[in-house]
C-alpha cells in the first residue's frame, strides 16, 4: 500500500504551520510528509526589522527547524524549489532533484513589490530574510564608522531613508530611531548629523489603521527623530540617494541606505507556476486549494483572500498564515480520508505595531492600546507563536520574557 | 614676568608621555604647557590591530586625555594641525587659530607609505587610527553579511590580504585569524570559503627578528589558516583586488578587502615645516632637537634617530617614543633652567608581536619567549605603559588585566 506524499514548500509561518499540524494530525503510517524550505531554520518574519535594525539579534529570530519537526514523521530537505510542475505533480528544487507529490502545499513566501519604480532591486535593501536583515544592520554601522573615517564628513552617510509607511516601514523606523543614539555613541557621531526619513506615497502612515493610533505613533517616531514625507512619492532609486515626488514638485534626497518597505508580492515561483497566480498570489477556494487543482494548497504570501465585508483582500499576515496551515493540515487529513474539506475563515484577534523597546500600538479584540500596554501585548502575541509552533520549551528559549 | 610657552603638537606615546612629565616636573608658574591633539583621547596605536579585526573594543585602547593630563597645568585644545611655521614661532590649527610657542614638541604621528604603489590610497585600508580600525572592522563584517545575503556568492567578498608581514602586519592576522570563525559562525558562512592572504615583498616575515620566533609565528599563523605569499609584490590595488609579481610572475587576486601594512612614514605636515625632514622624518640631533632648530623638538613617529651599532634607524616604535618623551620633557626643563641638555639614548627592553588571544612571540632581555609566556609579557608591557601614563589607575581602567 502506498501512503500519500505531502509535500509541504517553504517553512514559513504557513508552511511550518501545515507541518506541525500535519505531524500532530497524522500517524507515521497515513503519509509521507516532506517539507523543503531554502535554510535549516524558520525564521519569524515578524521580527526582521528588529534584527535590520540591530536591536536583535538574528538568533532570536530564527529557529532550527529540527527542533520543530519530528524527524520520525517528516523529511526535512533543504534546498530551494525552482519550478512547481503541476501536471506532472513533481517539484524540480534548484540543487537537480525531482521530488512527487500526491497533495503540495505552497508556501513560498514574498518578495517586494517595486511597483516598476527604477532602482529598488539595484540600489535598495528590503526587509525580506535574516540574510538580508543582517546585511542592513552590517550596512548601516559600515556607513556610520565610514562616516567617521572620512575626513570630508559626506552627510548622506548618515541618511537613512525608508519607503514605506506601512506596517513593516513603521515598526523598523521605531528600532532603528532606537538603534541610532547608540551607534551615534559607538561611533562619536553627532546625534543631529543623522536623518532618519520616511517617504510614503499615500495620505498617511499606517493606511487602514485607527486614526488615533496612526497620530500616537507618528507623533512618537517624530519625537524620535523621524521626518516623514507624507503624500511623496518616490519616482526612483539611484546607487547614492532618491528622487522624490511631491505634486509638481521634485526633490532628490542623498542617501547611502534606502529600505523599501513599501509592499510586497507572492514568490515568483508561485508566480511561474500557472496555478492562477497573480503577482504570485493565487486567489484561493474557500479550502484553501487553487481554483482547478485539487491537489494544491497556497498559503500564506501566496495566498490571496477577500475580506467578504469590505470586499477587499486581507493582508498577507503571520497571524492569517499561521490559521491558514492548521486548516490545509486539517483539509489534508479529511481529503485523505475522503472527507469533506472545511472553509478557512479567518480569525483576526487584532493588530499591533511595535514602535521600538516598550512603545506600541494596538488594536486588539476592538480595543485600542498605547505604549507599555501595547508593547506587552505584543510581546504575548509573540509568545502565543512560539507556543504553538513548539510550546513551552521553543517559548522559554526564543521568547520575549522581558516584559517591562 | 612671562612664562615660557610650550607647546606640544599631537598626543601620541611621545606627545602625550611629555606632557604627562612636564606636567610633573614643572610647576604652574615655571610655563605655559599646550597640548594639541586631532581628537579629545589618546589611543594606544599598538593596540589599534585588535580593534580593526574586532577582538578588541576601540574605547579599550582609547584614553580622554582629560584623564591624564593636569588641567591645571595644561591647555588642552582639540583641533588638527595645518601648518608649523618655525619663522614666526607660530602653528596654524585647520579651525583657525594661531599658536605661538617658545619651545615647540612635533609629535604628529605616522601616516602609511605607499612606496608609489598606485591604488593605496583609493583602495586599501590602514590601521592608523581608531576612526580607521573601526572602519576596518566595521567593513570585514560588512563584507561576510554581504556574502550571506547574496545569491552568486561571490568568493572575493571572502578574501582578506593584508600587505605587508612587518610587525602591524603579522599581529593583524594573528587578530583576524582569531575572528574568522566568530565571524563565519555568525554569518553562517562555512570557515573553508574564507581566505586571509598575507603579500609581502621582502625574503621573509619580520625582517631584522629572531629567525626561530618568525618561524614559529609563521607557523602559528598557517595553522590558523594564513597564507602566506613571501617574495611576491603588490604592484597594484586596484577596487576588486590586487595585481602581485613574484619574479616574472604576475597574478590577480580578487578581494573584498585589502589592509596596506607594509610600512610607514612621518606626518607630511612635519614634512612641509621645512624642519629638515625627509619623508615626513626629521633626523634629530642628540638632545632629539630638529638640526638647527633650538627650540623645536622631534618626537615619535617624526623623529629618526640611528642605531650606531648597526648604522640603521631605529625602528619607530611606541617603546622608544615613550622614552623620548621623557627625555624631552627633561631636556624643555633644562633649557628654561638655562642647563645642558641630554643625550637621548633608547633603552630597547624587548620586542613582543602578539599572535591572536594567548600567543605570541618575543625577545625580551635578550632571551626568547613563545606562546603564552611571550603573550604574558605583551600584556604586562601594555600594562607598564599605563601606569607609565596614568598611574596604578588607569591600569585598573583599561589595563590587559585577563592574564592567562
Amino acid at each position: 500500500m502506498n501512503k500519500p506524499k505531502i509535500l509541504v514548500l517553504g517553512a514559513g509561518y504557513g508552511g511550518i504551520m501545515t507541518t506541525v499540524n500535519l505531524q500532530k494530525m497524522l500517524g507515521r503510517d497515513d503519509a509521507q510528509i516532506t517539507l523543503v524550505n531554502k535554510h535549516n531554520y524558520h525564521y519569524q518574519t515578524t521580527w526582521l526589522h528588529e534584527n535590520a535594525a540591530g536591536t536583535l539579534h538574528h538568533d532570536n529570530t530564527r529557529i532550527p527547524i529540527d527542533e520543530v519537526i519530528n524527524k520520525n514523521k517528516v523529511n526535512f530537505i533543504v534546498d530551494t524549489v525552482k519550478e512547481i510542475k503541476h501536471e506532472d505533480k513533481t517539484v524540480v528544487l534548484e540543487g537537480g532533484d525531482t521530488l512527487t507529490y500526491d497533495y503540495l502545499v505552497v508556501g513560498l513566501g514574498f518578495e517586494p513589490a517595486t511597483f516598476g519604480i527604477p532602482g529598488i532591486k539595484e540600489h535598495a535593501f528590503s526587509i525580506t530574510s535574516i540574510n538580508a536583515a543582517r546585511k542592513i544592520k552590517a550596512h548601516i554601522e559600515y556607513m556610520f564608522a565610514t562616516y567617521s573615517a572620512s575626513k570630508e564628513k559626506r552627510d548622506e552617510l548618515l541618511t537613512f531613508i525608508v519607503g514605506g509607511a506601512g506596517f513593516t516601514g513603521i515598526e523598523f523606523l521605531g528600532e532603528l530611531a532606537n538603534r541610532v543614539p547608540e551607534l551615534c555613541k559607538e561611533y562619536d557621531v553627532p546625534r543631529e548629523k543623522v536623518r532618519i526619513i520616511c517617504v510614503e506615497a499615500g495620505p498617511g502612515a499606517l493606511p487602514g489603521f485607527d486614526p488615533e493610533l496612526v497620530e500616537y505613533a507618528v507623533n512618537l517616531l517624530e519625537r524620535k527623530g523621524v521626518e516623514f514625507k507624507i503624500g511623496t512619492a518616490i519616482k526612483e532609486v539611484q546607487e547614492d540617494g532618491v528622487v522624490l515626488s511631491k505634486g509638481e514638485d521634485m526633490e532628490e534626497v542623498k542617501s547611502g541606505t534606502i529600505v523599501w518597505s513599501a509592499g510586497v508580492q507572492g514568490s515568483p515561483v508561485c508566480e511561474a507556476a500557472d496555478i492562477g497566480a497573480m503577482r504570485g498570489r493565487v486567489k484561493v477556494n474557500a479550502d484553501m486549494r487553487a481554483p482547478g487543482h485539487d491537489d494544491i494548497f497556497v498559503v500564506g504570501d501566496c495566498a490571496l483572500i477577500i475580506n467578504e465585508e469590505i470586499d477587499r483582500p486581507y493582508p498577507p499576515t503571520a497571524q492569517i498564515a499561521m490559521q491558514q496551515g492548521v486548516i490545509v493540515a486539517k483539509n489534508i487529513k479529511a481529503l485523505i480520508n475522503g472527507e469533506n474539506t472545511k472553509t478557512f475563515k479567518p480569525d483576526i484577534k487584532g493588530t499591533v505595531a511595535s514602535l521600538g523597546e516598550g512603545e506600541a500600538i494596538g488594536l486588539v479584540f476592538g480595543r485600542k492600546y498605547f505604549g507599555g500596554t501595547a508593547s506587552f501585548l505584543k510581546k504575548m502575541i509573540d509568545n502565543r507563536y512560539l507556543f504553538l509552533l513548539g510550546g513551552i520549551g521553543l517559548v522559554l528559549k526564543k521568547g520575549k520574557l522581558k516584559f517591562f
